[in-house]
């Protein structure tokens, strides 16, 4: 039960998987969170259900405290004025859905949306990686989120704005073409040689798979079905020294430490902030350090060498953190203020 | 003689060859302009007086008319507080120089600074294509300026607000790593791959001169001095139909189409404008609709197709009228308004 009256905001990041919401104070803090599994092939009905009841949870949770509004990070494509889904991959049957008048509708609060990579961005810029280097005295004026997942995603922060373009489809800088010759991998977009065809989570998978079946031998990698290997499993056996697993995770920092480059060239940032799987097993296996010397040594000034590149502490919660940003923010409060 | 009492600005565009500058209105008309160049190999003190003595005549062409600012366009990285150049490659003898307060003592006039790519960004925004979209009806939320010219640079407008990064050093488009192989062409920032190695007019003679010297024939270009053949050269033996020309040109549409793919992915424009000599070289072969064919099919979703491609029609006056944008901008005054 919460303990005081200060308003809150519930906070909700909807994921390809699960939808999760919380409830966010005004540091960012969050007093309870809950997730509901999207149902696997379910309709249109049956997602917005789950979602509902996650967030009637919440609302259910603050029992009397005043809320303010409702902040929701949803994966794909979705404009921010109405909150309209846009052919989502990972939540497909949303398509045209508009969660803004529908559930201002449905739970009488403001509802503020926005692309579940954006709002980690700003979730980082206010409450994570940028309030800790606030915290120890440096400028946070440009900050950029980069998930290396599944798929590879991002947001941008500039001087405490939130890079949208035209119809809030910007920095989609998994998608960014980063070999540009005629053998370069097809990526899941339809496009060649992006990003996140080089170094996805199921680009790893991709690469070593391609390379068992033209016969290259890796002990600890030979032996797992091809359709059960995973990017966890060729860190395993980078980490154990076998030199094919080793060689693919150098190209995976190759080219991720590349499209850095260009991200510091294009967006001139004080900080960098990664996050996800594939950073996970990055930073697990102490290469976070390589790809900042590669970076760095990159750079094309002075001036773009000085950003600090961290691994995300705000982990699953970033989205939710960032939502109940964005929330604040639209209030007209500063978050954290 | 000016005609009327209403305000105006002092526009300047200060590039690597010449000091020009302006007499900018409200609409960023430029009632006046003239030039002056920067004295070859001059000292610092040589070229601040150069740019000093046709800032004077501007004021002096004013001749009673209100003067509100004075609104500069540089070359190269330099940082909006103080207007300070940082290493500046094209006017290396000033670097560490800060315009800002000289010229505000010189001048005793309010005096603004930025880099000329972002300023002709923001004077396509308000008062070039920017403003012909909106003509015709079309909105312009996100513009993205890049200038394919001996280098290649470039500045990005979102929602009216030039994107900055944190000292005022983003956009550096021409600096994006498009090909990460091992036999990528060295840049002129030290790095390898970069969209300005593959598409600016410097790279188009290199790749001439290179396959020349490998022995490959080309009758209009095996007649010219290695010294002194250039981009226009190539343009004009592609458009003769002579194979080792039109393949360059092919591979610099190739690669300049990839990284517009990036821009359009990483920024989401409505509308992205092409300036500098190369653009010139690729309108005039017709070659401007291949660029934008290009670049739709390899869009990651309708949304993201939804841009035009356009080549300025500000010429070389771009860099004055983003001073004077900037100008008014500060001042409190929606240019154009």
């Amino acid at each position: 039960m919460p303990s005081s009256s200060e308003p809150v905001v519930i906070a909700m990041d909807w994921g390809g998987t699960w939808a999760r919401a919380g409830v966010a104070d005004r540091s960012g803090q969050l007093l309870w969170s809950g997730r509901r599994p999207n149902v696997s092939g379910g309709t249109q009905r049956q997602l917005l259900d789950g979602a509902e009841d996650i967030l009637a949870k919440a609302l259910e949770w603050c029992a009397g405290r005043p809320v303010d509004a409702i902040g929701v990070a949803a994966a794909g494509p979705i404009d921010t004025d109405n909150g309209t889904f846009h052919n989502p991959p990972n939540l497909g049957v949303l398509d045209g859905v508009s969660l803004k008048p529908l559930w201002e509708e449905r739970f009488g609060l403001p509802v503020f949306v926005g692309n579940d990579a954006n709002l980690a961005a700003l979730g980082e810029y206010h409450f994570g990686a940028g309030q800790d280097a606030r915290g120890m005295g440096r400028p946070v004026r440009t900050l950029i989120y980069v998930t290396v997942s599944t798929g590879v995603g991002g947001g941008v922060i500039d001087h405490g704005r939130m890079l949208l373009g035209a119809e809030g489809m910007a920095a989609e800088v998994g998608h960014m073409v980063m070999d540009s010759s005629s053998n370069a991998p097809q990526c899941q977009c339809g496009n060649y040689g992006c990003l996140e065809a080089l170094t996805s989570g199921l680009s790893i998978a991709r690469m070593a798979r391609e390379r068992l079946a033209r016969g290259e031998f890796c002990s600890s990698l030979t032996g797992i079905s091809p359709d059960n290997l995973d990017a966890g499993d060729v860190f395993a056996a980078a980490s154990a020294g076998e030199a094919l697993a080793s060689e693919i995770i150098d190209q995976v920092l190759h080219h991720l430490s590349l499209g850095l480059v260009n991200l510091l060239h294009l967006f001139n940032p004080d900080i960098i902030v990664l996050g996800g799987g594939v950073t996970d097993g990055i930073r697990d296996a102490g290469l976070l350090e390589v790809i900042k010397e590669r970076v760095s040594g990159r750079a094309m000034s002075p001036r773009h060498r000085e950003f600090s590149l961290v691994a995300t502490g705000l982990g699953y919660t970033g989205g939710m953190v960032g939502a109940a940003a964005l929330a604040w923010e639209q209030l007209g409060h500063a978050p954290g203020g």
